[in-house]
């Protein structure tokens, strides 16, 4: 379609080959390292002469189940509100997420659960390379729209092995407390990717302005993933904390945050609106911002009176970036972020990040009795004080900010390499570039990069 | 848009008014009175000495979940199948929602877990809240098109107040079983809608007929509402049951009455349809009455039989309501229920109160064992008969028409203020009064109402 | 509207009739047959004097819940591609299974769970019976548009009790291991489904061509299907498996070999398609062939590695099948596949069989430990060799293949009968045979076949 036909042919090859090419390094490396753990291994469970019903997949597998669907439905379907990019949103969010699952696997094994040379797996793997895919996506979020399929491949390879350094960082050297990733996921992925999209700046994008739009049906597909997104994130943000009261309560906090956000959204939205009107990009978006601004201080003694302040400064800084911060970005920093990333995880995050810095200061062995020991393990045997914590926490932040940034730089380079074809300024945004199309009736009189016929399955 | 300039900066400020100091008096409440309870406060858990396996978690929150996808997503997308209301249906779903959870919080919390002056939350007021949400969408759905987010926003304050009093007096002073809340939820929130829309009627409300119906993919997006809804209605009636032998029954019970709902509607649409045809109104509600006929006996030895028998009947009165009754109801009685809550959640709701009297009334020792304490705990202890027990059944149904008529017409007196604008009656069913909607190519020729240029995120 | 009045009144009461039938005898047969079991009966399970969380429930119920959304939403949207045929792909799915979830429950019980004359239900009765739905709507997927609801029910009727049949011959008689029905549930249902395609061969079906493609909305709702059974197929492999170790490890190998699937079909897509462009049946298909393949071994020892190595040569199977295979079967063999379930079902249910048979020929005392009993307990008791085992597994492919063809063939007889009328060939693919269907703007000017005015509720 676009350029001479030697490029047309080595585009057509370049996804085909990456799949195989990353499909088959994965493959190796499982075959090598990754091993069942005790508790999805025949022989280890049923040597320790366990009750099933201790298996630790009764208690995390209906949360990993949830942020699954966050992950697949939530994501894909949130970034489908493009009126002609429906095809790419959910199925690229298909396909990155799947190999970064079996890629975070790997990277993050090698960090966190290496035993006697092997990668051992069972749910709590699954739920942590689902948390990468998570990042990874955030990060598409920013570029949506502007980028290959093989580009994207690219960045998600690179992204998840920044991602498992940056967590290791902080959860392991740093001890920094951050189940639900306000900084490992939403403040990475988010920064991450807004400095990838500034690297990959397009000057001429207005070019394909009539397509960064949404149509009526398409901003209803993506309220089903804002919906699912909002209904799972109290089991996203408890999924990988410590059990009994700290899951419990993770998921209270989450759901009470939630609904502060929702409110502030709805309330910012109708008032900065043209005739008192609600903008379904806030609605989408920002009502969210409550889930992301607690997945630092989740599963401390936030309060539920707590909780409810966070998300409602969440959902008002997010609507509010919507409205006039994403328009600076662009004209004066150069940052294209087609789906307001920084707004939803970037400055919610931070913010998340600041919440958990002053909760965990607050910390006190009064508060936490002796369930200190689960949420400030170093706190509760008096290798650090509250204040030292809060430190760390701060620490982590910055570290991600630098991971992050470094990260999303280096990733831009990689994905400007000249043999990458990304789409043309005027076919941004447009499914058609990627994907057989299928013709409309109602599209029919729109010009030349209508599919001819529809598809046929029999 | 409607009216003087004076009018829309009013409208302007209504709904950000509303929403923040709604949200700012709850907030308010949850720091004087709202703390974490047993299973969710870190010293008070730890200081039992637990197992975190016997954590309440794990046994209701997959149900929370569930019922949770339920109000937002099954709610939210029933309701849209309005050809031009979908951005309302979901999106005020969700606003209304997001509130109830809180206020309710609060007005169950009063009257249920107060402890030493203070509400003590966790998953099981997770649930609660949830329930009295799903009693205000029902209501909702009756009004649906024809009421403003700001008179909704009220609409949820008082109902709130007056479900939380139903069911106290219910559940705490009368001692009726209601599992499932054919009385509390389906009774009363159809009953409290339909009295406010009989107050509210409108007799121009034909000037906006053309935007009454549904088109193609509306009827889809509302299909979804209607699958997820009629999938987790087990988990909805099982959620706050005694664990055990009680939650498994109910949610058997209420997944063979589904199956027989669904039959039922899909022979009576089709007898009584132009041509033979099925009818996509009875299909997305009708086939739910099965889930609200054993809101109350559901948790009872209804028998697998007693089951399937009270599922067909409420899908097949439900869908002769659709076809007969619905245009009475506006004709002769002048209660406009748009979504037909009469049918779906009126009817079966009181078949599902008087099957519960009917059951209870037949329980007996010998049928339920030592479990008789769990289900009936008045009459195993010998404090009822099983016929007064039936009695009180019938006497709390009367309760809740009661409470429901009274609260709806207080409700329709509260909504009528003339300074919380309403639409105009050819607005009705419209998106565009609340709603920044994008143009659709296919749209552009319909009149002043279209949206000028599509919303941009970027 | 095709052909006389009297065959229009016919058809009129065809489907209530049947609907009200098979209603009642499945009524009567529960009355007579069906009764709580242990676990959900109060009596039974009070008077063994067990610990609440003992209860089935809390192991067997999420995992049921993702199947129950399987069915009914992911294999309903699925198949909703077709331009004009979503209201029947969700409705008649949403029929046939309500339909089989009853008589299933009889069918499979009478062959499971017969004690003292009774049939015992509860949880595992419900994975059970919608894992029969789901062999029902792969055989509905073959002959999708071509057949009216009333076939459907009778082809249901007919194919639970084989699938019952066949099932016991498996499971029990031979002792074969398929806890995720590569054989029982797609091996099965894909042939039965193409036998049956194949007795209604129709030489005349281009007739209805232009209706046989997706629409670019209809394929976004078809992707809400694919993503749903992509993401909760780990869960439908392990819902049936022994508690602990076996269940944890069948959802991990699942979830596995799913990324691998995902991976070989975005490559093989993108590979064969014109211009190198992938093509949405791929992606909305093919994907998911890595839940068919591991649906025997995935209990089994298979490895990480093993998983990923089979999701992946499924979905490059698969994928190919698309595009290659189906028009060679429908032009040489005359079977008219509308959702490609040869591809998706057939081979890789065919290939998770074969390798069922290979993992469970290289069974070691070593590699299961005491685990051996709990996933081939012949073989642990000695009373089988490794490679016995694996020679019943093969041996239980044949007598699938076998029931699957048999079966097929007599349901296309069945379906044959001249009175229940199917589909005339320019109507298929065509809702509004079977439906009320709404007026579009866009579709205004598209002929006769458009309903006048569109519906309404109030």
């Amino acid at each position: 379609m676009a350029g001479s036909p030697r490029r047309a042919a080595g585009r057509r090859l370049q996804l085909p080959l990456l799949c195989l090419l990353l499909q088959g390094a994965t493959a190796i490396l499982f075959a090598v390292f990754v091993r069942y753990n005790r508790e999805t291994d025949a022989a280890l469970w049923h040597w320790g002469n366990h009750s099933n019903a201790d298996n630790e997949f009764y208690f995390r597998y209906p949360s990993f189940q949830d942020v699954h669907v966050m992950v697949f439905v939530g994501f894909g379907f949130l970034m489908a509100f493009l009126q002609r990019y429906g095809f790419s949103s959910v199925g690229f969010t298909f396909l990155l997420a799947a190999f970064a699952l079996q890629w975070s696997t790997l990277v993050q094994g090698f960090f966190h659960s290496m035993h006697g040379g092997h990668i051992h797996v069972g749910v709590e793997s699954m739920i942590n390379a689902d948390f990468c895919a998570g990042a990874v996506l955030i990060s598409f979020g920013a570029v949506l729209g502007k980028t290959g399929p093989a580009q994207l491949l690219l960045m998600t390879l690179l992204e998840t092995v920044l991602f498992g350094i940056n967590e290791f960082v902080l959860l392991s050297l740093l001890g920094v407390k951050d189940a639900g990733g306000s900084m490992t996921i939403h403040t990475f992925g988010a920064y991450f990717g807004l400095v990838l999209s500034r690297v990959l700046y397009r000057p001429q994008l207005e070019k394909s302005k009539h397509l960064q739009g949404s149509v009526y049906h398409s901003d209803l597909f993506a309220m089903i993933g804002t919906i699912f997104l909002w209904i799972f994130w109290p089991s996203f943000n408890s999924a990988p904390t410590t059990l009994g009261d700290g899951q419990h309560r993770t998921a209270l906090n989450t759901y009470y945050s939630l609904t502060a956000s929702t409110l502030g959204t709805f309330a910012l939205s109708a008032l900065v609106g043209e005739h008192g009107r609600l903008d379904m990009v806030h609605i989408q978006n920002a009502a969210l911002a409550g889930g992301v601004v607690v997945g630092t201080a989740g599963e401390m003694m936030l309060t539920p009176f707590g909780a409810l302040a966070a998300g409602f400064l969440a959902g008002t800084v997010s609507t509010l970036g919507y409205k006039f911060l994403t328009p600076i970005l662009e004209a004066k920093f150069k940052v294209q972020d087609t789906c307001g990333v920084h707004n939803l995880h970037g400055m919610p995050g931070v913010l998340g990040a600041l919440l958990g810095v002053l909760v965990a200061g607050l910390a006190t062995h009064e508060a936490y009795g002796e369930g200190l020991d689960s949420v400030f393990p170093l706190v509760a045997v008096g290798q650090r004080t509250a204040t030292s914590q809060a430190m760390h926490q701060l620490f982590g932040l910055l570290v991600t900010l630098t991971f992050a940034s470094v990260g999303g730089g280096l990733g831009g380079l990689l994905l400007r390499l000249p043999f990458l074809g990304s789409p043309p300024d005027p076919q941004c945004y447009e499914d058609q570039v990627y994907w057989e199309v299928p013709g409309e009736p109602e599209d029919e009189a729109q010009g030349p990069l209508r599919a001819e016929e529809p598809d046929t399955r029999a």
